[in-house]
């Protein structure tokens, strides 16, 4: 109260009262300037903060954003974004499951291009062992000539 | 309060008073027989509660919990757990960071892989060519003789 309004913007505190975050408009609270979650969660894409919201919850999202360095808070609430929609499809392995999907298309795609490197050998040998023989034969037909 | 005590159990709620589980080691509550943590969260290893606890709160690792069917929550726990560790270790990125890499390194053994069956199939057409003009020259020195 007492404050100066500008524009929806509460002079002091600025509260986004037009737009809130999609954080703010889900917990229904004060959208500041100061908010940990505005520059990350649109109100365009309620569906990304729903789901940190669900898996981590909002106090431990708000914490781990201000744990990285401001340059790297995009980055780091996409990423929980991404780790939070793995649970929410998976809920008993979350991204170990995609994680170990992919450990085992590694090991597979190993075992098939060593099993090709060995054919590959095999090939060279077989042209090696030819180009040789031929080489030899030029000076046995020259002698008995 | 006027419970029946039975080797450091109060019959009723039947509290774990010699061993509390690590979850309610950390959290400096009763330990309970329906503790939802006892279980997949033993004293002796303390450390993957206080991951779990640090990234998803307790709270919110409870719930996950009862979400899932008793028989895969053991699973659960341990994704949780692995998640967790993921995500203190890399802030940023996570586990998305290892998704990341290990897509990159299936991406990368995908095209060597690719690379090689190329190599491979340029042999077997030398090496059929080779056969079909030493099949191709005997009738002409048969025609000749």
């Amino acid at each position: 109260m007492g404050r100066k309004h500008f524009h929806g913007q509460v002079v002091g505190t600025t509260l986004n009262t037009i737009t809130p975050c999609a954080a703010c408009k889900l917990l229904r609270r004060r959208c500041a300037e100061e908010c940990p979650f505005s520059p990350y969660f649109s109100p365009h894409e309620p569906h990304k903060f729903a789901a940190v919201h669900k898996v981590f919850g909002a106090s431990n999202v708000s914490k781990l954003l201000l744990e990285v360095p401001e340059g790297q808070r995009a980055d780091a609430a996409n990423s929980m974004v991404y780790e939070a929609n793995l649970r929410l499809r998976d809920p008993v392995y979350g991204c170990m499951g995609a994680i170990s999907t992919l450990q085992q298309e590694v090991q597979s795609l190993q075992a098939e291009l060593h099993a090709i490197r060995a054919e590959i050998l095999k090939y060279k040998y077989r042209e090696a062992a030819s180009f040789i023989s031929s080489q030899v034969s030029i000076p046995t037909n020259a002698n008995s000539q």
